[in-house]
C-alpha cells in the first residue's frame, strides 16, 4: 500500500492525534521498571499505552533518540515496539523522529535502519541539505519522507523565518520546494509547529488542502489547538497533531495510571475534532 | 581535558587527515566476514583500520547509519570500536556524524546517546532549529558540537546558498551566528564542504583563523586537495579534512589489504600537509 494512502485512511479512521512514544526508559512509573529490564520495561509500558490509545490515533511518532539514549537495550525496546505495533495494528502509520537528514548513498543506510531493521513507514528530515535529502526515498511509495518546515522551539525563527531577498521567508521557500518540487511521488509531507500559529497557517496555503502537516507543540510547550483552526486541512483529515508526555506520562498511581493516558489523549482528541469542524 | 583543546593537539601532532570509520557491514572484505557475525566482523575490520592509520590521523568520525543499517549487532560494533579507540587511543577525537539536530530536554536523550552510551567526543547537527540545537551542549566544556554551515552534496546550494534580504548567503549568517553567537564556550566549530571552494573559503574568512572547520567531498566526491589552500587556518592547523571509504575500501586483496589502507592514508595526508604549506 502506499504510505501516504496509510496516512491519510488512518487521519479519516481515527482522527488527527498522534501519540509520540517517546518512553524515555528513565521516567517510567516504577510500577513498569520494578524488577525488570530496560527492555521488558519499555516494551510493557508501550504496549499498555497502545492498548490505551490505538483505536484514538491517526499515528504514532517515536524520537529515535529517547531509545538510543539507553543503548542496545533501549533499541531493542523500540525495534520490538514498532514489531508489535506492525503486527497488531497495521493500520497505524508508524513516523520516526530521528531527523536522519543524509544524502546520496548515506540515505541507503538510513533506509535499512529506519524501515527495515526498526519497521517505520516514515523517516522525518532537515530541508538544510536540500532535495538530495529526500530524492532517494521518492521511488518507494510505500514510505514517506517528513520534512521539518516551520518548527515549535523558541529559536525556530533564527533560520526559518530569515527573509529572503524576494521578500519570502526561508519557511516559505521550503514549503513550495516541498509542495511544488520534492513532492514528485505524493510520499513526501512536512511538520510545521503549533506555537506559531501564523507560520503554520501560511505553511497550509503554500501546500494546499490536500497535504497532511504534522504539527507538535500543543501543551506543555505553550500551543493551544485554537491556533490549529483553519489549518486542518481537506474535509478537516489533513492534519496530524503530536503530544507525546502530556499523553503518556499523564498518569500517576498504578491503579489508574492508563485510565489517565487514555483520559488525557480522548480530551486532547475531542479538543482537536472541536477545531477541526470549526 | 576541553574537546577544543584534545582536538587542536591532535590535529597539530597529526595532521589534518580525519579517517571516516564508515564500515558498512556489506562491503566489508570477505576475509573479514567469514564464518563471523557481524559485530565481530565490523570491530575486527575496524581495528585494522585504526592500526594502519592511528599514527596518521587528526580524528575519527563515524557516520552512526553505517552501523544501525545493520540493527542492534552493528551499532554493538560501534560501541565497541569507540570503546577500544578510547582506551587505546584516548589522544583521538571522535565525531559522530549522526546529524541529531534536537533541542531542550531532547538534547539530554542525544548527550546520553553520544556520549555515555558511544563515547563519542563530539555530535554533528545541522542549523536548522537555530541556537536551541546547540545550547545545551554548550556547558560541557570536554565535549564538542560541529554545525554544517555548508555541504558538499549537489543540491547543498539550495537553501545554504539562498540569498537574503540583507545581501548575505545564508550559509553566510549561519557561519556568523556560530562564530560571534552559538560559540559561547570553545567547543562549537563548523563543517563546509570542500566541493564548494569559494564557500569554504568563505566560511573560513567568517569564522576566523583560530576556529577547526572540518571539511569533506575530496577524492570520489569531486573535490581537490589544491582547493583547500589558504583554509588550513592559524598555524596551518584549523582544518581538518574527511575521507571515508576513498580510505577504508582501497585495498583488494587479503595480503595487502590493510598496507593499501595505509598507503592511501599516507597519500592524502601528504597531499593535505602540501596544501597546508603553501
Amino acid at each position: 500500500m502506499k504510505f501516504v494512502t496509510k496516512l491519510i485512511a488512518s487521519l479519516e479512521a481515527r482522527g488527527p492525534l498522534c501519540v509520540g512514544l517517546d518512553s524515555r526508559y528513565d521516567r517510567l512509573p516504577d510500577f513498569i521498571t520494578a524488577s525488570v529490564g530496560v527492555t521488558e520495561a519499555v516494551v510493557a509500558f508501550n504496549k499498555e499505552v497502545i492498548a490505551s490509545t490505538h483505536d484514538l490515533v491517526g499515528a504514532y511518532k517515536m524520537n529515535v533518540s529517547f531509545y538510543a539514549a539507553f543503548g542496545l537495550e533501549g533499541l531493542a525496546a523500540l525495534e520490538q515496539t514498532n514489531e508489535y505495533l506492525r503486527t497488531h495494528y497495521p493500520h497505524i502509520p508508524l513516523l520516526a523522529d530521528c531527523k536522519r537528514s543524509e544524502m546520496g548513498t548515506s540515505v541507503e543506510m538510513v533506509r535499512k535502519e529506519i524501515f527495515e531493521w526498526l519497521g517505520f513507514d516514515c523517516v522525518m528530515v532537515t530541508p538544510w541539505f536540500g532535495f538530495d535529502t529526500v530524492r532517494e526515498y521518492l521511488s518507494d511509495e510505500a514510505r514517506g519522507v517528513c520534512v521539518y518546515v516551520h518548527d515549535s522551539n523558541p529559536t525556530a525563527t533564527e533560520l526559518q523565518d530569515a527573509e529572503l531577498k524576494d521578500g519570502r521567508k526561508l519557511y516559505e521557500l521550503v514549503s513550495e520546494r516541498v509542495a511544488r518540487v520534492w513532492n514528485t511521488n505524493g510520499n513526501v509531507f512536512v511538520e510545521a509547529g503549533a506555537t506559531y500559529p501564523t507560520q503554520l497557517k501560511r505553511v497550509r496555503t503554500i501546500v494546499g488542502e490536500d497535504m497532511v502537516i504534522l504539527t507538535a507543540g500543543i501543551g506543555t510547550q505553550g500551543g493551544k489547538s485554537a491556533n490549529l483552526r483553519g489549518v486542518f486541512g481537506k474535509g478537516g483529515k489533513r492534519l496530524l497533531v503530536n503530544s507525546s508526555r502530556d499523553i503518556i506520562f499523564s498518569g500517576s498511581e498504578k491503579a489508574d495510571y492508563f485510565p489517565a493516558v487514555r483520559a488525557a489523549a480522548v480530551n486532547l482528541r475531542t479538543e482537536l475534532e472541536a477545531a477541526a469542524g470549526a
